[in-house]
């Protein structure tokens, strides 16, 4: 950099006039408080749930550039029915990315801060596409020896959620889980932690090639949900391992209702008299992503024992408390080349992640891809 | 009746064939054990939790009746792709009607049994379209003097559904309520209770006269849904409300998810910081009926933090225990000519409900409209 006193930072930016705006702000590096570490971010993973404050609901076929390098600016047009949702986040510039790793450059005074000085450190805060983010020092989880900044980038998001969806399963008094999208990052993870705990899984995919490569990794029961034979299938499994809960990561379309309905048509069989209202067995989908835009349809063929919900991570380890919600994070340090390893699709730069074509394929959020920034590339 | 130890009962019959058969059966008139009371029919609401079982998904126009007055048979066709849900019940000559009241005509020995003898009682326990009908004396609740059985024969279903909604809104902390098809019996019971206890409750109606309807009764809070301003005026009744818990009747349609998006677009109005997950404050719909038999359609307009659900009133009684559920029924025979009293169109006789067109009128499910069946008329 020209400037060693300033750092770039991505920003997102709706205006009231329907448009979105992508740049790269420049910021002073900033200067940490006693208790406070800087960091220089070396890797941070774009997940589905940073597209939705990077790119939202704008219309990627309007993109435009303006400027080159580090100075481009993109734009694009939102369609005015997405715009009523984005009221609270009007005219703001917004920087993004939830979680990411990278080597501690700077610290305050206090013993904490000063011994993560040079250390690999991952952070769960927002505002990771950027060179440089100050937070403090307890809030880093110091990586294992020999684990690199791409090897830590992922820590918090993926890995919580798989753990939070069979800590759910736990509290909610269910035995066995359903998911979705289930050859995805986190779906594969998903798996590794259920084949350790001995947790009954059934993964719903959508292809022969995704039940194959959940095959060769161990996973029991794989249903392809564009095969004829998928509601069989699906009911087959759920009497094999007696699931009651799914975390759903498609949203839209008829498959949290096909997975209800399953679950009624598994518990039925089951059943030794008639109840009007269905099986007593209480049924839940949480919905945890929206892969499918369009909307959920139910047709409620599953009695009355039956909920459906948002889940987001969290809320839930507010829920679980601060004690809990470290029992997982250290469970993710100690597994982290292992369970919760992460694999990605490329590693591109601030000034890449600007570029129409390269937004284009980040946003495709297709089945086993992912991206890293490296803003520091 | 020519024998006098015999008694009528409606039954209803699914075959495996895919017809529906309604009849009346000739059983004895039960003998009473020590702890037992015979009660003799004379009033049983035809409720839409009954016409589940009675009709189900049965088309009404290829009903034909075969012999006459309580001796006739009638028939009618089930649609092949509704028979995948009856599997449990098919074949089984099935007694009907959930709650009803009469006089008790023979008693067991036991001092509680006796002192029941000639008093008028309500009963919630199945199998009410009938002449005759055995409980435990302990089941029976002894109607207030001066109470006839068509005062009480609703006393259990509608009261401690509606008892059921404000229970569980407390228990699950939210503060207000939004009911639809709030004109119902059940609705206007709703509003009474709400009325009394201080509640505020948002009732969606479905034509002008509706609104009219429950604003003579005092309702403060009354939508239209077939108004082009519904969504503004339902979002307005929710900010000045602050309700987050709905009981749905509709089921089916955009109504639910509508609700949920009005409750966020209200919570967002409150809001001083965009997130990206929309609220973080819990909107919950309870789904309890199903007069819109087509699928829910959720557009997810709603962030995260929501909840969908069946609800029923046994299973909410399970959940909240012997002594809180007996804390409702109190209340309901305390106030039972007051907040509780019900309206019916017409009585009818168990033969006149085999009759084809009077089964068209009872199964309409039309608001405000319920019939009563006097099984001795």
């Amino acid at each position: 950099m020209a400037d060693n006193s300033m750092s770039l930072q991505l920003r997102t930016l709706v205006k009231s006039s329907g448009e979105l705006e992508l740049s790269l702000a420049q910021v002073p590096i900033p200067e940490p408080a006693d208790d406070e570490i800087v960091v220089r971010v070396e890797a941070s993973p774009i997940n589905p749930s940073d597209l939705g404050l990077l790119i939202g609901p704008a219309d990627l076929s309007t993109l435009k550039v303006s400027g080159e390098g580090t100075g481009a600016v993109v734009t694009g047009q939102i369609p005015s029915q997405a715009m009523r949702m984005l009221g609270a986040r009007l005219d703001q510039s917004m920087p993004v990315g939830n979680e990411g790793a990278g080597t501690v450059v700077a610290a305050g005074a206090s013993p904490q801060a000063q011994a993560l000085l040079g250390k690999t450190v991952a952070i769960l805060g927002g505002a990771m596409y950027a060179q440089h983010r100050c937070v403090k020092a307890a809030d880093a989880l110091p990586l294992p020896p020999g684990a690199t900044a791409a090897d830590g980038a992922s820590c918090f998001v993926n890995p919580l959620t798989a753990l939070g969806m069979v800590e759910t399963m736990r509290r909610e008094g269910h035995t066995a889980l359903v998911h979705t999208a289930a050859a995805s990052n986190l779906g594969q993870m998903l798996n590794r932690i259920c084949l350790k705990d001995g947790v009954e899984l059934v993964n719903i995919v959508r292809s022969p090639e995704q039940v194959k490569l959940l095959k060769d990794q161990g996973a029991r029961h794989v249903v392809d949900s564009s095969s004829p034979s998928f509601v069989e299938d699906l009911t087959a499994a759920l009497v094999e391992t007696g699931a009651t809960l799914a975390f759903d990561a498609i949203g839209g379309g008829k498959l949290a209702g096909q997975i209800l309905a399953c679950m009624e048509a598994a518990a039925n069989k089951k059943a030794t008299e008639y109840s009007r209202y269905g099986s007593s067995v209480h049924k839940q989908v949480y919905i945890y992503g929206g892969l499918d835009t369009r909307p959920t349809e139910l047709n409620r063929a599953f009695g009355m024992a039956w909920g459906l919900g948002g889940w987001l991570l969290t809320p839930f380890l507010m829920k679980i408390g601060p004690q809990a919600a470290q029992a997982l994070r250290q469970r993710v340090a100690d597994e982290l080349k292992t369970t919760f390893a992460s694999h990605y699709t490329a590693e591109i730069s601030l000034a890449e992640a600007l570029k129409p074509e390269v937004i284009a394929a980040y946003n495709r959020r297709a089945t086993g891809e992912k991206y890293l920034i490296n803003p520091n590339k």
